[in-house]
């Protein structure tokens, strides 16, 4: 891991707790209207209808290509519209910026500002530059830069966020090392040229999800968390 | 000014010291290979013909756009020739990449740390992103992101690039105040919208050149550095 100059972090899953802030957040909006509906199943439903399944659909070319936040308004508003909660237009407004707010996982800040000793540390996600740079005032997280892959046309998988993001950080592929939670953005990275970094986060989904840990070698590294991987690459 | 959540810095001579960085670089090597070289005339020569001379005529379309870094490496090899000095390539590369670790004014990073708590703090320069990137670590600048003409594959004072950054922080442009010790720099983001700073950087270019310090009402405010701007805004 010698020539490795820059890590690339997904963000949602990977460094902070988008479940569990989503839910607080709606526990919060529910208590004050005295409303009782099922946050963790809204909060999940918001995560793979409004965002996964969309993004999905734009890089199959069945949709245009959006703001992640007019994704997770669009599918905000069907959402309360299913669990019949009416909330007047600026709550809604501060409910769907809860994404600019998740929590970093216990170890984000820590870890990373052990890794940033020796690398440079990037974002590398979905989420749009705006949303990614509030997000890190909110959690006080180290970044040297936020890259984006709106800043590539694209959304992860795509080819051309990898690329373009290692052209921007003047990075050869090798000299890159992609650290995610997901398998399939890792697979894409190394397809690319990237190292890369199998972050494990068993409750990403919740209690009820088992997120399986991938076998050793199956990627560079494969590590519990940002401790983990700041002492595995002796930072 | 209660509209404003974004600032958007110019970088050389603004947020860093160019002229004392390169001099005492310059000064360093010469020591090591025992030459005699007028460094300040050196620095000065790199930065007027080998950057600012060199963006002047890309954007007026008379030479393709290029990385700063080699913009920069050009004009060291033109220079180093012109003074007589033959350095090995490594150390040629080192010198160039003097650019990337500029030292900050005095009141930066504390300035800027207190501007962080209330605006979205950012780069917006012609340096590229890595090298921002590489400063700001360097330096212990506290951005909340980098932001760099090349992202709109422009040049300042070319709109294109206060636009594009107003768009990617999902600001309207009276809610960007750029922030420059030049006053071109902040002519061109008025014209586009923005809200402006001054900021006095009277050793700029040394001991003898005066810059003169515009009147105030000129811009929305004229600064000495950056405590007095976070004075001003009452952060």
């Amino acid at each position: 891991m010698s020539g490795v100059r820059a890590l690339l972090f997904d963000v949602f899953g990977t460094v902070v707790d988008w479940r569990s802030s989503v839910i607080a957040k709606g526990e919060a909006v529910g208590k004050r209207h005295r409303v009782e509906i099922p946050w963790p199943e809204f909060a999940d439903a918001w995560r793979r209808e409004g965002y996964s399944q969309a993004i999905a659909q734009i890089n199959l070319g069945e949709a245009p290509r959006q703001d992640v936040d007019v994704l997770h308004r669009a599918m905000l508003d069907r959402l309360l519209a299913r669990y019949g909660l009416d909330l007047p237009e600026d709550e809604v407004v501060d409910l769907n910026m809860v994404w600019h707010r998740l929590w970093p996982w216990p170890d984000s800040p820590s870890g990373l500002t052990r890794l940033k000793r020796r690398y440079t540390i990037s974002t590398l996600s979905n989420g749009d530059l705006h949303l990614l740079t509030n997000m890190a005032k909110n959690g006080a997280l180290p970044w040297d830069c936020i890259l984006a892959a709106e800043l590539f046309g694209a959304y992860k998988p795509d080819p051309r966020v990898y690329d373009g993001a290692a052209r921007l950080l003047r990075c050869a592929p090798e000299e890159c090392m992609m650290v995610a939670a997901h398998e399939q953005d890792l697979q894409a990275a190394r397809a690319r040229g990237f190292h890369t970094a199998f972050v494990h986060r068993p409750r990403e989904f919740g209690p009820g999800v088992v997120v399986p840990r991938p076998a050793d070698g199956t990627y560079d590294f494969v590590v519990a968390n940002f401790t983990d991987l700041a002492d595995r690459l002796g930072v």
